[in-house]
């Protein structure tokens, strides 16, 4: 089979197990739609099981295109602000959404195929941020031996605006409204939280987390109006 | 037919709907490990979705009975802490895992269903951590004017170290042995990113984040070894 029937009957088959799950997506329906016999798909594909890890292994394929980021030069900030409202965009796809429920809603995806899968999505989108982190930390905007904690902490915060609705409620997210508004204050909140040199913030909660246990708060400010 | 009974029911029903997924698990079957009659458990349930809706809705209540806080006085970090080391713990849970699986599992579960168990669940969490996110903003830890966004944060940060391995990849999170660092983390980042009064954290990103695509950032520091 050519490579390019082989992707029409992928993408057929990515629209079809996404909309009806992949119980309800009958593999006769999908090769109709890809005008090629049900016998050649299980020729290439081997089984139903085969052709679903296949459609997730491109839409990963997919993700990882769009998660390339075209090189770039200039201000670091900037870059981080669109590494982060396209990490955004990605996280509202229907692609990204497709490809997190789909280990949830078919438990027979092996233990092996979900950890591969997690891995990659996970680097796809380190691919994204890493190199904008990278240029912050070389202009001291950004602790350099907290790099992976900061993409760690802008995940985070990205993701927890569409994973919960997206994922449990509609698959439409009510938030993209506010995309900019949130990877703006994503990019605030992980440069505040790792400043440059492990010098933290000023402020009554200045220091390292283990020693904020111990100290006694400072006594209530007067009211500001 | 009696309370009693009825939780009996629920919770045989839940440890079969979660552990066989919707379709695998029988009525029948439940009906034997209650010790009660089929007929009697669709007398009280009417039908098998509802009686999935039932365990999803006694799950919350137990959710919200885990999430809430002792009184507790002293020092506002120290309950932040415990709170969010509680947030976590309840994010590690089994049932958590299962409130939050299910909906995406079972894709008959109707849409104003799914959204009340979402504000529901995240309510619960609201109550968990609002109370002690106020008393640090009382003794002037927090910006009193972003608690909700401190919460925001919070959550984002917390959860984010369970959905991904948890609801992917396997029941049994693989981070549970971090717990204590990361709501130690979660507190310390929820602070720094909203101190108090609006005062901006120092450092070269210390400006509100919409100011700083237009600020040029500072010249490379010299390196410090």
């Amino acid at each position: 089979m050519q490579s390019q029937q082989v992707q029409q009957i992928l993408d057929v088959a990515g629209d079809l197990f996404f909309e009806l799950g992949f119980w309800n997506a009958k593999v006769s329906e999908i090769a109709a739609r890809s005008e090629i016999s049900t016998a050649s798909i299980y020729k290439a594909f081997e089984s139903k099981d085969a052709l679903f890890r296949a459609v997730l292994a491109w839409g990963i394929e997919k993700l990882k295109i769009l998660a390339k980021p075209p090189i770039e030069a200039g201000d670091p900030i900037n870059q981080l602000l669109q590494a982060s409202d396209r990490y955004h965009a990605l996280c509202d796809s229907a692609l990204f959404r497709d490809l997190i429920r789909a280990p949830i809603e078919h438990n027979n995806i092996p233990l092996m195929f979900r950890r591969s899968m997690c891995r990659q999505i996970r680097s796809a989108l380190e691919q994204l941020c890493m190199p904008p982190l990278q240029a912050c930390a070389e202009v001291g905007l950004l602790d350099r031996q907290q790099i992976k904690e900061a993409f760690r902490l802008l995940s985070a915060y990205i993701e927890h605006q569409t994973i919960w609705y997206g994922l449990l409620v509609s698959p439409a997210s009510k938030n993209s409204g506010a995309r900019e508004q949130i990877a703006d204050e994503a990019v605030r909140i992980t440069l505040s939280a790792y400043p440059p040199g492990g010098v933290v913030a000023s402020g009554p909660y200045g220091g390292a987390a283990q020693s904020v246990v111990a100290t006694q708060p400072p006594p209530p400010r007067a009211p500001e109006d």
